[in-house]
Formats: structure tokens, sequence, C-alpha cells
């Protein structure tokens, strides 16, 4: 990766600089690392080099992007309009040029949401296929170090040193999917911006495009929407209270208006209660994995609108539309721990809106060759 | 689980009490968790009752059992012994029947070695099967939450609470396979022991063992040490020290003579060189699950050598020759990220050692009722 820059989110380390996760009082309160994390250690082994640290959301719990501590990036492509979160200042130096790729993560879409809404390519890989060793604490079982690049080349080169991969797999694209419930979330707009460019892929790769329900795909009578409000949400909550939410209640720090409205809900969660989403959870995962056998790629909407203009998810209902919505889409790689890689190819009212594309549980290598295929 | 009671590593948060890690300088730097970890709220959730925190060692970064500082838990069926470790006081509070389970973690062996040495069951699941939220973070792509039982009903019930199992696999056991490489590791009353149990229990379930080479397994013609000195050991290193090792250089901690010596090779290796053991480990892991197809079960000795005796692992060549051999063997599901069971099954000089069965990444509920129907 010789000549090629990266940036590192801030919730990752690099030596000797203190890592802030996105708040200022987590930051102050720990002495700087005396490592780099593993992921930065295998990128700069292969010859990347690192240009800078890119702003988080408040303890990267957030989809928009907007730090009231630190200010919110700036979305090249819109910049009237947030840059989306919690990648978002990873996803503002690759688009704004400053980097050719950037290392972020993503447990509820973080990496995939500012990618999204910034234009540019994101991956989210499959669950734990790279170390999170220097990475802070988060949520073990959902969160997964990703990478944001304007280039596919860059994103490609950078996953896989990561990923650690070998040769080509050599699995060729057999089908491709649209799942229909996802597509129904998004605005009409973004809707059909999908439809016309998967016919596109579809005619240029020779392979026909199928449509395909989650509950087909589940053998089950449930929505979509399943796998975030009964499953994911509650395994979120349930591991955020037992990394960061312990810290908050003995540090006592500051904590801005936004992420306190968030932390709220998971102060006011039933533990226990939740406990049979973990199950919850595990079954989708098996059934998901058991469907998108090697060979397959499922696509649908990376998020259901463009960026929403700076300072406008103030009001719950806007909030809740926002992150309902989104994470509807979003919890289903999420909670099937599949890879999935946001394309920068469409467009709604001259703002950019990503189209994803996901394989089965560890099939990372046969999604970056399959998506370099079909799109370059 | 109601009726049942178990005992808590402490590295795994229980609310209100300050987690030691093994290290007093460590309990005393960091205030007591709010929370439970995950983990063990799906315990409480399923009715089982906590008794106690069990002493690790420190940074739980041994496999002997002697904690300088905590002192050593009594090996219940060879008190003049180590009770091995890290999970030493798990081992042995079950051992010496102050509860019916006890959870611990597992990445070099933590689990399985001292379940093997004081006579129990032990278990290592899949990597990442079960929630490491409130567990203190160490090695994010090797440790596992375990779990250490008197009896195999208690192992079963708890293994399957925390796994969030679903119904029976009906998986039927089609090959029992004896790793002889492993087997050639251990001291020759062990191996006389394992292949006269396993001659039982294949003639008891009607299907032959089978001898299979590691080299055969990965088609490669490497020894079986190299999952641990070629891969596994400079993965475990690096994230080591982007974990506890940024806390040691900051804090400036009291460390323990044995800590101090291990931490000592952690210091000198070569970050950047050892990136390359990465991609083994992912090759070695790609090429062993290949080949445990569903249905397969795998053995080994847990441990090459019964318990040795109290105080003798202080001369180098003792230590190493009881850490290369027993890790030659433990890397073997480390690497392959594969669920091992150790089972309590035979005594030599009349002290306990263990009887490892493993199977294919994420087949845990498969092992689980192949171990039930092979040994009840």
């Amino acid at each position: 990766m010789d000549g090629t820059t990266f940036t590192v989110k801030d919730n990752i380390d690099i030596a000797r600089l203190r890592t802030s996760y996105g708040s200022p009082a987590w930051r102050d309160a720990h002495p700087a690392p005396v490592h780099n994390a593993v992921c930065v250690d295998q990128l700069l082994a292969a010859g990347a080099r690192c240009v800078g640290k890119a702003i988080a959301d408040e303890f990267t719990y957030s989809l928009d992007g907007e730090n009231q501590f630190l200010g919110t990036p700036r979305n090249a492509k819109a910049p009237e309009r947030i840059p989306g979160g919690s990648s978002s200042g990873s996803a503002a130096s690759v688009a704004n040029g400053l980097a050719d790729f950037s290392i972020g993560t993503d447990s509820g879409g973080s990496v995939r949401v500012p990618a999204s809404l910034c234009g540019i390519w994101g991956m989210r890989p499959s669950l734990h296929r790279i170390s999170e060793a220097g990475v802070l604490p988060f949520m073990p079982s959902v969160s997964t170090v990703g990478v944001l690049a304007a280039r596919f080349e860059h994103l490609n080169a950078a996953a896989r040193v990561m990923l650690h991969s070998g040769p080509k797999t050599g699995v060729p694209l057999r089908r491709l999917l649209l799942l229909t419930d996802a597509l129904e979330v998004a605005n009409k707009a973004v809707q059909d911006q999908v439809c016309s460019a998967l016919q596109r892929i579809s005619h240029d790769v020779g392979i026909s495009l199928e449509t395909i329900h989650f509950s087909k795909i589940v053998s089950e009578d449930i929505p979509l929407s399943d796998c975030n409000v009964k499953a994911l949400r509650n395994l979120q909550s349930a591991e955020f209270e037992s990394t960061v939410g312990n810290w908050i209640e003995t540090a006592k720090p500051e904590l801005g208006i936004a992420f306190s409205m968030a932390y709220g809900n998971v102060q006011r969660f039933d533990r226990i209660a939740a406990m049979d989403s973990l199950a919850r959870c595990e079954r989708l995962f098996e059934k998901i994995n058991a469907y998108l056998v090697p060979g397959t790629v499922i696509c649908f909407p990376t998020t259901p609108v463009i960026a929403p203009l700076k300072g406008t998810l103030t009001n719950l209902d806007a909030v809740l539309d926002f992150y309902d919505r989104t994470m509807t889409i979003t919890a289903f790689s999420g909670v099937a721990r599949l890879p999935e890689i946001t394309a920068p190819l469409l467009t709604v009212d001259d703002c950019p809106v990503g189209l994803s594309f996901a394989s089965g549980h560890y099939q990372d290598e046969f999604l970056l060759e399959a998506v370099g295929r079909m799109l370059n």
C-alpha cells in the first residue's frame, strides 16, 4: 500500500495520542496509549501512511455525525447536510480529499451510514474478522472495524490487509437478490434509483435480478424491523451498559444533549428481560446465513434517505424517523454478522445515497471480488 | 437452572464488586462496575444463583494457577500440585464442591488446562459465541468466555444458556478422529490412557476411531506446533500489548515475578514483523474448519501431563517444557476457533488429566450433543 494515506477514527489507538472516543471527558480521563491498535500496525506494515485522526460521534453512539463538543465534519457533497456518523470524520476526511481511506468502526451502521450520506465507499466486514485490540470496547458482539474510501481500489486494498486475505476465492457470482423489505423502507426517489442501478448492473453482469422478502429468507412471518427492534437493539443496549455505561456511571462525565437522550433509553431498558433477545439474534444469524450460500449477493439501499439538513434532528419525531428507518435496514447485516459494502452509486436531489451489497458471514473476499467485478 | 450455583472468574464483572483481573494493582485502580457482565445476567435470568468470585492468575496471563499476590487455589484431587490457570479459582471452586459450575475465560487454554489438571469438565466454546461485554478486554481475536463444572449436565446447561442455543441440531456423530500429533506431545502414560479411553468410547458408540495427522488436515507439511509458535502466540502478544500492555506501561503497577517474566517476552517481540502471523492464523482457521465438517469430532489429550508439583515451575527449562508442550496442543482449537470440551476421564499416578473433544467452528451444540451421547 506504499503511497496511500489514511486517517483513523478517534476510538482506535495511535501510540502517544490520547484517544477521545468522541468525548473530551473520556480523552482527559485516560492516558495516551503506548501502542497502536493492531489494525493500524497492519496497515503501516503494509506500507500505508497515517495522516491523522478523525472525529467520531460521542462514544460512537450515534448515526448523525454532529458532535456537540468537537464539531460537525463537513459533508463535502452536501455541505448544508449532516455527514452521518459515528465515523463522521473518517467519511469527511476521505470525501474532502484529505486521505485515500480511513478506518472506522461499525455497530449499528457507523461506517455504512456516513459513507452513504457522504457519497463514498464503505465496508463493514464480517463480525470479528478484523482485530479489535486497541479499539475502545463498545459492543463486543456487534462492533467491527471497517473501511471508508473514495475509490474502490483503496477500499479493497485496505480491507484485504486488515482481513489478512489469502488468494482469490474463485467463487463466481451466481445470485443477485434485492431485499424488498429494505427497499420499501426507503423514500420513493431512493427506491427508483436503487431499482434502475440494479437493473443496469444485472444487465452488465448477465445475471437476472431476483426480489426476495425477509420472511422468505428466515422462513418465518416476521417483519425486517425485528432484526433491529426485537434483537440487535437490546443486545446493543445490554453490551453498551456493561462497557461504556459502567464508566459513565462511575466517572459522571459531562455528556452532550443528543447522547444523553440516547443513553436515557439504554438506562431505562430491562436487562434481564432483554436476555431472550440474544437467543433471537442467534436464530436470525443462523437462518440468514443458511440462505446466503457462497455466490449470493443481496442488495438494498444503505440508508432510506439522503442526509438530513444540519440541525433538523432535534425534535423527537425527526430523530425517531431517521433512526428507526435507517436501523431497520442496517440491522439486517448487523444481526447476521454479514460483510456489507456500500457503493456511492445513487443521487437524489443532488445528494448522494449508497447502494449496499452483502454476502454471507465470512464471505468477505467473495464480496470484494463480486463488487469489484460488478462495478469496476 | 433453578437450584444451581456458580462462581465467576475475577476478570468478569459482578455489579458493585471491584474486578481484580488477578492483580491487586488493577483492582485498586478501577472502580467497581455498576452492571453485571452480560453472560452473568444470562445465567441469573435462567435461574442460576451466583455464590462468589474466583481467583484468576495475574492478568489471566498464565496457565499454572499460582498467583503471587492472591494465593494458589487448592487442587482438590492433587493438593500438593498446581491447579492450572488462569481460571484457577473457577476450577478449584467446582472441584472442591463450592459451586455446581463456574464461568471462566480461555485464550491459550485458561479454561481447559485447569479443568484437565483438577479433574473436572471444561468447555471453551467457539470464538465469539458468548458475549464478552463486562469481561475485561484481553485478546479480542482469541479470548472466549467458557464453563467449568463437576458434572456434564451443569456444563451443558450453563453453556446452552450463554450460547443461547436453539433446539437439538439432529446432526449425528459420523467421524471420530484422534489427532496423533497432539497425542505424541503427551507423556507415555497419558498417551496410553487416551488410547484406551477412546477405544472404549469408539466401541460403545459403534464408530471406528480414525487417526489423523495435522499435516493431512491442513494439506501442508507443517508441524502442529506451528499453530502456537508461528501463528497464535504472535497474535496474542500483539493484542495483549494493545490492551493490558498499554495500561501497564502508563500505570506502572507492581507486577509478580512470573508475570514479569512472561510480559518481558511480549515486550521483546517485533509487532510489525508479527503481522504476517495474523494471515497465518486466518489460513489455518480456514483449512482446519474445511476439514472438520459437521458430524466430525476430533480428540486429543487436553494437557500433555498431569499437574506439576507446586513450586516446580520456577526454573526456565521446566516452564518452557510445560508451556510449549501444553500450548502445542491447546493452540489447535485456539487458532481454528473451535469449540472444545475437556472431560475428566483419565488418571495417571492418581492424578487427573482431561481428554478433549473438539468440532468445527460454531458447531457448539453438535459437540455438546455428541459428547453427551458418548459419555453419559
